[in-house]
Parts: structure tokens; sequence; C-alpha cells
């Protein structure tokens, strides 16, 4: 692993993306594609950000914004500014000290982590050097013990909400990164799960189908779900979810709040760009459900745009990998202000002083 | 004719789709040319991928497929999953045994083959080769006699239906094999014609057209496909019909069921995609009529969006032909289990446990 | 003038639109400029043909097209095809023989010739050569009387029908044949004008406008069309008009019929394509009166989809151009013959088997 | 800075767009890339073009033009012509006269220019150049009294009007011109500017944004835009106003006109193009209201397709600096003869004598 100076690496950052750009002339290609392909034709990893791109915004004049602000609430937590970091898997691959940089950068510039299960630190680990807003992104695990397990942990270590991801029972390749002869370095190792079984090796029957009879046998069902919302007190938000009828049964069942994600294009191809599902998810939850936005975030200008489609907050994955792995904990911390300062440039010149002033009316 | 090692090309297949760029890089080019291209400017062929292509599905959570399958019935007739093997002409074009590699694969993965009229193998030696599940495509020859006498040997040899070709009446050339210098080699024969009298020398007098008074005169009209159905008990499906006149007629008449398909942007340019019209036609004849997509097919998730728009199979024909071509009996074999289980994983992330939950709901 | 032989030219010619392939790899990149080029930034030239191209198709299946025929009728004339060599002027700047080896491939294919004011051979030269359908295309000239004089000889020379171009009373230069430095060469002449008077240097006062008080001082008025229609018995058809105010008064002083055109994308850029206007100019003339369509035909399917969409005929400029430059008499005679065999194809594969069957109802 | 030859550079450009394609080739390109750039992702700058190009004009034929004109009225001021020289600032970049060389051009085109704020000559020194028509850009200062003593000057200067431009609170980077290592160099000087109290450095606490709390603290607010109606006699136009409700405040507060601009791509990226909203503002302020339209406009088609759309007058900016770089006052005054004379070919064509026959019927 190639290691940068963030000094070097932040003159020549002029916005946000420009991480992508450099990573993608320094990073090891292989890596790079791990991290910037989607699944199948990458269809909807496209989509994700030309769907925001084509988005209009109507500027406003002189309206007074000396007071202005990013701050913003979610649930019932304060937020410097709407933009978490998104929970992102085996950050080890890009800096040896992976996740821990990233905790000290959410610290230091107060933004939200998530906490991927598929850290390659543990979550107490992460928790000792992060004394601030931090969340844990749970996968369901073949146990449900296993799954409650990293669960209490959690509530342990000081975590305050919980993500469930339920958009990949199956895992789809990332053909690009395949091409490029990726594979995980044996070095990378799933830091919270160490002490669970490990997945079963999959035995299916003759005529029986690996994807239906063997990968989606463990997949999680709408019990194991109830079943975790009965067994916590912290709020719980389900990543994934985009049919309808699946968000009404959620709010049914009681969830917290939603990321509306098609993780990033990394799952099913052909899955339409968050941004084109999410007025309507806002108007189908009501005004006050809390909805974080997922998937093709790569400006300021992005997360205005989801914000006046709905969004209370947003994440960012792919930005977050370049940033540490070109800058370490300084890159990412760099990267959310970079960010922030673009966002706070279009409220500014869409007259927006508050988070709560970025609504459709915004655009054109 | 160049020889690959089926096992090494097997190792570089990600998706059913690779073996397309495969042969693109490794088929002698003229070839790759012939199978590749359309007629005309191309513009049916490239509208027959782009338009599957942007197609958007819903992705659905949490549901139980762990039952799943993708058993499903065409007719009267059971299948392990919904995809046939296309009568694709003269495949001695790309590997010395031709369609006789074709019809093992199709044995062992328990696929329908459908073998064309112009195969470079006799019918009768095909189904030596294959005890499965196999259907016979007719093209009308000169003489109804000797077109009839392909019915019988048909029927003889358990071919378990017809599928009439009415699309090419006039041969469409491409202008992208002709310009890469492709001939049809010599040494491949129309094995199922050897004993039928030869295509008349087509004559015409001076300001006759070649078009009109020469090709048309030969070509089938309503009568023959009349007398075609008065003649067999097998269940005749007609392919190439896209016009809801054309399309009424023949439902009246008492045909079997329709293949949807523009010959795969070989027949006359600037048809529609076959996928434009498939969703009217299923409106026109009905949920029970049995519908095969033809056309454009490339991954197991153009097959699920062809399924959800109102087919009850499809066929692929270029994927076919490229598998043939690198890896013979295996290749194939090995494209269409790619195939299925690319369609599987679509089904699994959309939580259709049966080719029946496949429905316009699963689309945007 | 590089010459070619005709017989090597047409051995590589599929289609007619490889005469355009052709010519752009072998005639000098200015004279190729020149006549490929259009008119500012070539929007209405692209338009032209991509509006063409992205009509569709709906094939017909089993119909009996065996007496099938593109004989046709315009005004009171029979014609082989529906298919007229367009007025382009200057035929010497790619052939020795100009405009005399066009009349010949037009005498020997039956088609209607239209020779252009700007013709490098005289009128009278021309009809010598052809005693087929010819007609002849009016510019006005700066002086009335030679004007008349033009048309008088055509008459006497036994054209048929005058067109009179009306788009292009200040020319719009071709800026990619400026940029290819191409000047007409000084060998050419205005065959048809020499006993005229020049037209007069421009003399404009200071403060005037070169373009309104000069050129546009110039230009022929309704007068003179209505002058013109006094004058003569031959049908007179106009081309460049439409804007429907202008049909309109057309139809009202009593011209013969319309050439649907924006001068191939040589006159006004920014024009619509003429495909765009072609069904709503056929509602508002009414059924009988004779429409020809120009500017954007590359091939029989665009002939077809024009015929379609309301057109009684064609006219074909830039293909002509580019056979004559490199085949001569028999490159234009091959051109046309592979153009009218394309047009069957497209007829016999939806099911027309004569030119009144080609309705809006082919398309889907 | 290099200096070139004006007579050679006129004799390389066709149309008014040439001189930006002579400037990509000539300049030092982090020069080009700052004057051709635009803000973001360059998504407006592109669109403004974009979107006029795929603006449709309906020719006309046989219309007498011969007393043709391109004269209009913009307030009460009678015009030559309905192109202004945009407010482009510190023109001392790419020519080392400056400003004064567009003022000679100004003056003997009879065509009106817009003086920046930001201009590297002083307002006087322009005046003594121009004895024409000019009006005076005005970017408000920290301190009102130096705003007011700008407009105090221009009044004693006989500049004609002010325009306020209001879009840029925020200056927004171009990206493309960091990267290509533009900066301004040392000579240039705000020489408007001289006397008056710098920009403060921007001071803020811990915690505050330095967009809001630092820059925007420093911005106009609506007191402000309304004491300086108060303050001058002097027609004032507002440019930079897109948003409905602050187009509805500015007519109630009493401006004297609008300049429809997005700042030439230049501020808020995403913003649309000012063609897309030209239509609706017209319509929303009524007939007589004076309206400059800006942005985007390359060639006198342009123009053409702004007036149809409602404006009374546009304004060039880009082609103004290429120009002037490129020619210096020579430059910039055939850059205006050449795109004057594009308008005129337009007219013509369309048939309309006088700017304002240049209605919406002239587009399809």
């Amino acid at each position: 692993m190639q290691q940068y100076d963030p000094n070097e690496i932040i003159r020549h950052i002029y916005r946000a993306e420009d991480y992508q750009r450099l990573a993608e002339e320094l990073l090891e290609p292989s890596v790079y594609a791990h991290i910037a392909g989607g699944s199948g034709c990458e269809r909807t990893l496209k989509a994700n950000v030309s769907e925001l791109d084509r988005i209009q915004l109507l500027p406003r004049i002189l309206r007074d914004c000396s007071s202005g602000s990013t701050r913003t609430q979610i649930f019932d937590r304060s937020l410097s500014h709407p933009i978490f970091l998104a929970p992102v898997a085996y950050q080890s691959l890009v800096h040896p000290e992976g996740e821990i940089e990233t905790a000290h950068a959410a610290e230091a510039t107060d933004t939200p982590m998530v906490l991927s299960t598929l850290s390659s630190c543990s979550l107490e680990e992460i928790a000792k050097n992060n004394s601030g807003l931090k969340w844990f992104q749970l996968y369901f695990q073949p146990s449900f013990v296993d799954t409650l397990d990293l669960v209490r942990r959690a509530e342990k270590s000081a975590y305050q909400a919980i993500i469930v991801t339920l958009d990949t029972p199956v895992q789809t390749v990332s053909h690009r990164a395949q091409k490029a002869g990726f594979r995980m370095p044996d070095h990378i190792q799933d830091a919270n799960l160490t002490n669970y079984a490990p997945h079963n090796t999959i035995q299916i029957e003759q005529d029986e189908s690996f994807i239906f009879q063997g990968i989606m046998r463990q997949a999680p069902k709408w019990e194991d779900l109830r079943h975790l919302l009965a067994e916590t007190q912290l709020p719980v938000f389900v990543k994934g979810a985009l049919h309808p009828a699946d968000i009404d049964q959620l709010l049914q069942i009681g969830i917290s709040g939603l990321v509306i994600s098609n993780h990033g294009g990394r799952a099913l191809d052909s899955t339409p760009a968050t941004i084109q599902l999410l007025s309507a998810i806002r108007a189908r939850v009501g005004k006050n459900f809390p909805l974080i936005f997922d998937s093709g975030i790569r400006s300021g200008e992005h997360i205005f745009k989801a914000l006046a489609l709905g969004a209370d907050a947003v994440m960012v994955g792919r930005l977050q990998m370049y940033a540490l792995a070109l800058g370490g904990a300084l890159g990412v911390a760099h990267m959310l202000k970079v960010l922030r300062e673009e966002l706070e440039v279009c409220m500014a010149l869409t007259g927006c002083s508050q988070i709560s002033d970025i609504t459709p009316e915004t655009l054109l």
C-alpha cells in the first residue's frame, strides 16, 4: 500500500470530486476499480450521478444569509451538517490504520460516522477513537445469536443507532474489479466477526440452485428484522428498501428511519438512481420521518439537490475512501470540509440560510 | 478454424456477455463480424440491446426465496428454465462439430434447443445426440413437397414443435460482414436440404424486378402457412410476426405460439426493438398464449425484463454462437449456466421465487 | 480531377450510402467538404439524416408481393420509380463531362433528372443527351427578361416542368468547405447564363446593410413568382417553402407542386429536418397535391419513410454527386439501381406491393 | 502577452465563433481556460449554448427585405443593432490597452459598451475614448459610500445607465482555470477602486462559516438596492435575477430593466440555461419591460433566437474577449460586424425586415 503526503494531496484538491480524479491517477488500478466500480454494466452507478447532475437549481438574489448555518437535526440528534460517513467495508484496504483514521476525521469535523459490520477494526476500537456521533451498520449473521451479540456490543460501545442493510442478500460482483484483477489482500480481517461461527459452506442438493437453496436460505427474512426491533432500544434504520410496499411494511413494524440507497450501484444493476425515487418516498413516509440519502453524492451541489427533494441528510462512501487512501484522517477531514463548503456556496447562492430552507422550490 | 481450450476460456468469463467480449478478441474478424453484425446501419441491432438496458428494476427486501426455482412451463412442456437455444444457422462455421456440440450442451443443461433448417448437421443426427426437448425451425422451401418432407422428418425424429420463420423472405445482408470480407466457407453444407430440389436460379424478364418478380415470387404466402397447419399435429409457432394485424390473423388460423423476434436485427433495419413491442403483443394475445421473446438478450437481467413484460421464455442466439466458438459444448453449457444464475440473482434481489412472480410490478 | 475505374468502384459498393464512404476516402478533401458540408454548424444537415434514421418500420409477413413494382405517378407523369436526380449545381466539378454523364444515367435508368440553372453544361446540350423525363430548376435572375429567357429555352428543349428554388436569396457558406480551402475551379462555367447580364456588383451606401440593401434588393418577391406563373404553361413546382403561411399562399397563386427541401442543410442552419415537417405539410395541401421530398435521403429505407409520411417522390443530391465523381454515368446509374433495390427490399419486407401501399400505417 | 496581427487574424474568421476556435489555438492555455471556463462541472456553461443550438427556425420565402435594418430601441435609446458588449472584467489580461481598445471598437461600430466595475482602466478614461452609448456595471462595494461614489463618477462621465450584478455574492471558481494554472497577473489593477477602502480581510469566529458569517455578511441586501435606486436618476438594470419571486420584487421596487444572465455559466453551476427561462420571464414582466439576454450567445443565429423568445437585445462576453485578445479594437469591431451580418442573414432568410418582426412565430 502506497503512502501519500496528505499536505501535498490537499494542495491539488479544488473540490471534493477531485479526490476521485487523484485516486484514479494514483491508486493501484485494481484497488481503484474495486472502489469506483459498480455491479453489472454499471448502469445504476452511472445513473446515480447523472440523475443528480441534471437537476437544475434556481438562484436567488439579495437574501440575507449572514446568520446561515448547516446545522440540522435527524431523529433527535443535532448535527453540524447533514453529511454522514457511509459504512464502507474493509477500510484497511486503502490505509494501514483503516477505520481508525476515518474515526479521527469524523470526530475532528463533528461528522456522524457509520461503522460497517465488515470493518477491518473492531467496533470497540473505533469507539475508543471517536467520542462523537457514531452509528453501527449491521449485516444479519447466519446465526441470530451472533447478530444480537453485534448489537449488544454496539450498545455497550455507545453507538447511537443501528443501520440494517438489506439490499444485498446475494452479492453482485464488480466486473470492473474482477477484470482489473482485484482480490482482497489476506491481511484484511473481519475484525468484528472473529468470535462468531464462520459462514457455513453452502451445501446444495443436485438440482437445487446455488442462489435460491444456497445463499437465499441464509438470507434474513421479515421475522428476523422484527426480532431485532424487539431486542434493542437503539433506533433502527433500514438501508436498501426502495419499493413502496416494502417501505409501507417497514413503517408498520416500527423502524426509526430509512437510508434511501442502492448500495452505490453495487447491488442489483438496473435499479433506478436513488434520486429518481426520493421525492416519492418522502411523500409516502410523511414530512417528519427520518430519511438519509445515499448513492451518487459527489459534491455539495449533489447534497443540496438531495435535501431539496426530501432527504434529511446524505451519506458519502466512495469520496470517503478516496480521501482516506490519499490523505488518511487529514484527507477525510479535508474532503468533508470541502464538501460542506460546496454545500454552503449552493445555499448562499440560492438564498438558503438554513438546511430547512432547502425545499423543492429551490429547483427549477 | 482456431480451436480453444474451453477450460481456459471459462476462467475468463464473469458473466454471459463476456463470451461476446472474448469472441471479439479471439475470433477471426470476418467471422465475428458475420455473427455480431446486423442488417443495414444496425439501428435495430443496437436498439434491441439498448432498449432492454434502459428498463429499470425495483428491488425487494426480506422475501423468502429459499424455495425459489426457474422452472416454468410453455405450451404443455415443463422447462428447467425459460431459456431456449435459438435456431442459429450453420454452426459448423465456428466449431467443427457444429450443432452436435450445441445438442450436447442442451441435453446436459436441460435446455430446449431449436434446430435451424439451415443446420450444418442433419436434423436426424442432432436428434441422436439430444434426447431432451428439441424443436425444429422451418423455412418454407420453394417446393411445398420439400417443406412438408422437412416437417415429416422432424416429426419422425421426435422434435416436439415447429417454429416457422417468416421475417426474411428477402435476405438483408450484413454490411459489417461484407466489409470484413466474410464469406461462408465451402465446406459448410445445408445438411437438411441435400435431397431437395435446389433453389431455382431466379429468372426475370427485362423490366421485372429481381426483388418482386424474382425473390418474392418464391416467398411463402398465407395459404402456405394454412396448408402447413393442416398437415401436422405438432404445435406450430411463428417467428417474426410483429404487426398487430398479422398477429390477429395468426391467432385466427390457429398457431400454437409466437416467437417475438426481429431476427436479432438481421432482417429489416429500422424495425423496432422487440422489447418495445412485447407488452402490447402480450395484451393483444391474452394471458395464456405462448410467447417466446427473441432478439437482444445478452444477460440474465435482460431475460428477467422480457419475462416481466410478458414473455414466457426467451431465445439466445449470438451468445450461443460465441460460446460454441470458444468452448464447444462446454462453452455453451457454461454460458447457459451463467445466464441462468444471472437470472436467479435478479429474481432473488427482486424477491421473485418463481418465474410467475416476474410481473410488470417488478419494474419501475 | 482524378479519374476512377467505375467497375472497380462498383465492386466496393454494397449499399447506396457506400458511395459517400468511398467519396470521403478518395476525393480531394476540399471537394468532398464542398459536397458533404452544410451551412453553419451543420445542425440541419445532421438532423436531416438522423430524423429519417430514427423513424421505425413495422414489417409484415406472408403478403404476396410477386406483382410488386415501384412504378408511380406524379402530376400526370408516370415514373418507373419515385426517385428524382436533384438539381445539383456545377457537376463538372467532379467529372469532366459533368451533367452530360448524369443525363446518360438518367436516361438509362428511366429516372427524372432536374437540371440546375447553375449547370456547367447548357440546358440545350443536356436535352440532346437525355430524351427522357427532365425538369428544369430555375433561379430567378436579376433581370426578369433573363429569367423568362431561361424558361423559354427550357420549354423549347422539352423540359417538362420548372422547379423554382426560393430558399437561398442569401447564400450561406459552408464553413467546412472554407476551412478545407475549397474554391470553385476557374474552368467551371455557368453554361446557361453566358449570354445574360452579369450579376450586378452590389453597391450600397454608407450605413446601408450589405445583406438588406445589397443582396435582398435583388432577391425575388411574390410578384416575380406570379409573373412567372402567368408566362409559362409548364407546371411550376416551388422548392424551399416550409412555413405553413407560405405554402397556403403558394397554393392560392396556383403552383403545381412543392419540393419540400431545406437545400440539403445548405441554407439557413437550424431549419428543421424536412422529415419533421412532411406529414403536416401533406395534411395541409391535401391528398392529391404533388409533393417531392428532398434533403437527407441516403438510402432506400429513407425513401420508404418519406413516402410513408406523405411524399410522392424524393430527390437525391449528394449521393448523385458522389456516384458521378467516382463512376461517371455508370456510377450514377448503379447508385440509382442500388437505391431502388433498397426501396424494393423495404417494400417487400413491409408487404407493400405498390408505392401507394406505403402509408403511415407501415410505421410504428 | 503575445501580440497578433489583426489583419492576419481576420483572414481566418468566417463566422464570429471562429474567434473562439482561433483563441483556443493561439492563446496561452491558462488564459484561454480562464475565459472559456465555467464554474463547477460546466453544466450550465454547456447548456447555455446547447439549449440555444437546438431551437429551430422556420424560413420564409419571397418577402421583401430590401428596407431591412437591425436598428432597434431599448428603454428610450435607439441602437444600430441589438448587441451589447458585456461587462467583462480585467480586459488588460488579454490586450495591453484592455478596455480602451474595446471602447474604440464600440464607438466605431455604434455598439453599446458596458464597462465593468472591475475594469483594468478607469471609467473616466474609458469615457474619454468612447463618446457613444456606454453603461456602467456596478458591483456593490463593502462600503455603500464607495458604491455611491462609483455611481456618481459614472453619472459625471456620462454613462447612461447602471447595470447592477447580483448573482455572485460568493465567487465560484473555474476549476478548468485552476487546473490550467491560471493566476491573474500582478500588473492588472482594479482601476476603478484604487481610492476605496480595500475589501476587509474576512474575520470569523471559531465555529462560524467562512461562507455565511464571512463572505455573505458583506453581500448586498434588498435595502442596498433600494438605497441605490433612491440615490440615482440613471436607469438601473439588474443582472442575474432569474427566480420569479425575485423578478416580481424587482419590478415592484422600480428597476428599469433586467439582464437575464447566469453570468455565462460562471456563477452557480446547475443553473438553467438562460434561454430556458427567457420566454417565461418575458410573459411575467410584460411586453414593454426592457430585457437584455446574456449567457451563451456565440452567433447571429443565437441572437435571433433570443430575440424571438422575448429579448430586446443581447450581450456578448467571451467572443468579445477572444476578439480583443487576437485583434484588439479591430478584432472586436470585426467580430461585431460578423455577428451582425449573421443576424441579418437569419432575418433575411426568415423574412424579418425589422427587429420587431422577430417573434416566436419565426420558430418551429
